[in-house]
């Protein structure tokens, strides 16, 4: 991974892409040892149905906290999507519910597409825990926290009763994106395409 | 209020913090109609138990978002007190909990301080909520967003059967802060006093 790594989760209000967001910096920070910083800015572009928060990574002291050149976006929401791929860095991955998310951004970047929200609901079972699904698919596809560090600060900040729940959730997205980037590299060459 | 507005919520891990920032932003840009960004950061300074999250408030955007003159500050902890308040602006509000953070940094500010954990347990009834009354008694004491828009915050980020005992606890902090700040006025001066 390159010294400072930005990941931005995206989608509606009420889908707790905060969360998602604490959870991948503690990950990051307290047990993988690095440093994050974990934010959300609220203004007119904010308005309306789409809604983000972002992670910076990094080895390094983190000197400008604002996100310029995302290196992983979720996209939960064709809007979200369509508001905020605009600073994806050339061989960023984008995330997206292939659902939900139809019209693509073009774009040299690493598509990786399953359906999330359904995933959470019929897999899962519960359709409140697709931002962790999501979760574990982005810690799938950047790599950049391990496996067992977002286990525990999942543990951390989820209530008893729910841990469960939510470690299935994690494990799920986890495996789904593994597959689903299978899929979408053996599709690298021209075009990428969804896998569903 | 200046254009530009930073708070920042520092105690302990597990203290609510993150929470409490995050309901101050949304009462500041999605029912105050302004911007606002909230963050933490997670480095080697966060280590041990001192824990802080932050919130900048503007009518305009926010180009930078670190906050690096805070205008208010609440420590729940002499270990978070001491860690971040050496970039407090001439004047800013300090607000501490008095019965724990006894030793008060030098400087030209309010200080206001009431034994905000104590008052979650024994006035409120729940520990847990001292974020929430620290939140109430920031409101209160900055007036940088209206108390209407941060019940709203706060009804729409709280589980529905801890409404009332979260508007409970905003209420008593806020009132709290307003009290103890009458008496920290009269003892402005050459030095600001803790008032219990």
């Amino acid at each position: 991974m390159s010294q400072r790594y930005e990941l931005r989760f995206s989608g509606a209000g009420g889908q707790g892409l905060i969360l998602a967001g604490i959870i991948m910096a503690e990950a990051a920070a307290i047990y993988d040892g690095k440093q994050a910083l974990q934010s959300q800015s609220y203004g007119p572009e904010a308005r309306g149905g789409a809604s983000k928060s972002e992670v910076i990574i990094s080895d390094d002291p983190i000197d400008y906290p604002k996100a310029t050149a995302v290196d992983a976006l979720l996209a939960l929401t064709q809007e979200a999507c369509d508001k905020y791929s605009g600073d994806l860095k050339e061989g960023a991955i984008l995330l997206v519910d292939s659902d939900l998310v139809k019209k693509i951004p073009k774009g040299d970047f690493l598509l990786v597409g399953f359906p999330i929200i359904n995933t959470a609901k019929n897999e899962v079972g519960r359709t409140i825990v697709a931002n962790i699904v999501a979760l574990g698919a982005m810690v799938a596809l950047t790599g950049v926290v391990t496996k067992a560090s977002v286990e525990k600060a999942v543990l951390s900040r989820v209530p008893e009763a729910f841990r469960e729940l939510n470690l299935k959730a994690l494990q799920i997205g986890f495996d789904k994106a593994m597959s689903a980037r299978e899929t979408s590299f053996t599709q690298m060459g021209e075009e990428f395409h969804l896998s569903r």
